[in-house]
């Protein structure tokens, strides 16, 4: 049996699964799967639903996981396309539509990998797809909910690779083996209203949080850590909505994204902030609070048998060597960590929730021949 | 001939001249002033109706002016009030309703005292009333309008008294020998947008906004000077609106209030306000806009013989020696004080703008008494 990842991405394309629909896209891998001997079980959870197909024994020894998502971005205006966003046209060596990149060719590479592999040389071990339709969304009901459900059955993954799109240029050059973690911390600075005219009658939460956000905005957090770049802190929005210039405001607001390496924690950050705020209030007499909210922890696959295997395979294909990388934003590796060593690897991910998304031909075919070889020598 | 200032002060609160609106109360005055034998003209600008009353000769070396307005301030919700806002009822001693400390009663007062003046002891020189029915809207076409209106007719005033309430608590211990000045400034800081997991890729405009606000607001303009207190700066918002907590924003903005003494203008403020912004974006990378609006400049009334002919009449009626003061707001003395030397002085304003805005008639009454004083001085 061969599964031809660039027919079966193409497939995929024209399901319009825009988060958090389904649209029909794991129907589709549910059918080949099973067609192709593999058991599945569709885990619906929050009116999101996802799917996790075995194919041998469960909770074998050697269970290879392969994790990803058919959930796609929204099109925009489908005017701005040059092409019809779901209709999988193949032009110029690319095929163009939503979610051609992000990530149903990774998707559908390693599901042909798959199928193709347990069809030629059945091995000795368990081979785990899960397939969630809630990544772009919240995420509060995909992957994790695939993750619950297999804790609840005794399902279990030796390891997992993540097929996100990880290489920033050029095919094969980068694998990513963690990532930082994400928070996001809304300050709110309370002060006394007053007149502009009287300003030591008030106490101005603009001039506290404007001390503050110059504060952690210039102090570095570290230089960075073997496998991870410096932390890094944005303040995204300060906001007052003041239309009185003669009035000092009761209250400013702050929102503020930190990317966070090993050297630190939620937790960690959390208590930094609100020292800074406490610090804050006691030099100008506000009071302040920070409400945070934490995406994911940071975390990291120390470079090992896993990384070794997916990247000699790799460079075994494109002859590049990749790159063992932390950089980005967050995945679902964040969740798949505390399950089993995790590392990604994907192809190019340039055009991703872009308007005339695309991906080429032969990097699909290229991305499932990678797939099949880590399967391979997996279970050799 | 003699005019009761409480009467004429709850007459004027019955005319509803909400700010734009006449109602009634230039009018009334007008008749009042032409039967005491003043001449009069109505000279309206923009919508806006503004009186000038003299008695006495054009162009006379002693002439003496007088400077107030009618209009009031809106009452916001009246269910608010104790009473009628418009009902200048008389309770506990007080004249309660709008504008009866803002400045009805100053007004009445000082026509009052004019009418009784001239009518009693009719002086050798002139008495000029300049009033306005547009001080608490903008400004545009108020006193400003009756200045360029007395320039072009060769009406003018030797000193002029504004009769804005002026004490903070206790009648008489304040006259107003100047003002500070007052400019606006909208910064912009334009940035380049970028995600928040990669911010090397942007240029962040709210590091650099919040680097330039705690910078203005911990650096002190000044120590203040003999007349004035220090300058203040007051940042009253710092808006972006970004809801992306993965992005950062292209732009970030703010607006600042500086409240200035005569060590300062309005053109050098700006030239500090520009130079910090170019200073900004040679450091961060932006480009910063800032759009000044100057409602005033600083101004000083040196002491001397108008503020001593003024204390003195406030301590000889009151007791109390006023000190001469150039703190607070704005007032329409910014306009006069191109046009001849003047000094403020009025009663305590308490209640201004608020609700249950209420006078004392005893005040009211003194008050009549210090402007009589002080013209009995003044043409002696
Ligand atoms: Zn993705
Ligand atoms: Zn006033």
């Amino acid at each position: 049996m061969t599964v031809d990842p660039v027919e079966l991405t193409r497939e995929l394309v024209r399901c319009p699964s825009v988060t958090p629909e389904e649209g029909g896209a794991l129907e589709l891998l549910e059918t080949q799967l099973r067609q192709a001997g593999f058991r599945s079980w569709r885990v619906d959870r929050g009116g999101v639903s996802n799917l996790f197909a075995r194919w041998g024994d469960k909770g074998h020894a050697k269970s290879f996981g392969f994790n990803g998502h058919t959930d796609v971005v929204p099109v925009g205006d489908p005017q701005d396309w040059s092409v019809d966003p779901f209709g999988a046209e193949i032009r110029d060596g690319q095929i163009w539509g939503r979610g051609t990149t992000d990530m149903k060719s990774g998707v559908a590479a390693f599901v042909a990998a798959a199928i193709d592999f347990v069809t030629e040389t059945p091995p000795d071990g368990a081979l785990l797809l899960a397939i969630t339709g809630d990544e772009e969304g919240d995420a509060l009901d995909g992957t994790t909910a695939l993750l619950d459900w297999m804790e609840a059955e005794g399902e279990r993954m030796t390891v997992c690779l993540v097929g996100e799109p990880t290489c920033p240029e050029r095919m094969g050059e980068m694998i990513k083996i963690g990532r930082r973690g994400s928070l996001n911390a809304k300050i709110r600075v309370q002060g006394v209203q007053g007149h502009s005219a009287y300003p030591h009658r008030a106490v101005n939460p603009c001039h506290a949080l404007a001390r503050l956000l110059d504060r952690l905005a210039s102090e570095p957090l570290d230089d960075g850590t073997d496998h991870f770049d410096a932390s890094t802190l944005a303040v995204v929005t300060m906001d007052v909505g003041n239309p009185a210039t003669n009035v000092i405001p009761a209250q400013a607001r702050a929102t503020l994204n930190i990317r966070f390496n090993d050297l630190h924690s939620g937790a960690s950050l959390t208590e930094n902030l609100e020292t800074a705020c406490r610090e804050l209030d006691e030099a100008f007499g506000t009071r302040s609070t920070v409400e945070v909210k934490v995406s994911g922890e940071s975390f990291l696959t120390p470079p090992g048998a896993l990384s070794d295997l997916v990247s000699d395979a790799v460079e075994a294909e494109t002859g590049v060597r990749p790159e063992l990388s932390t950089s980005g934003g967050t995945s679902d590796a964040r969740f798949v960590k505390d399950h089993c060593p995790v590392v990604e690897f994907g192809l190019v991910g340039q055009t991703m929730h872009q308007v005339d998304e695309r991906v080429s031909v032969a990097q699909v075919e290229q991305l499932k021949a990678i797939y099949t070889r880590i399967l391979s020598r997996y279970f050799a």
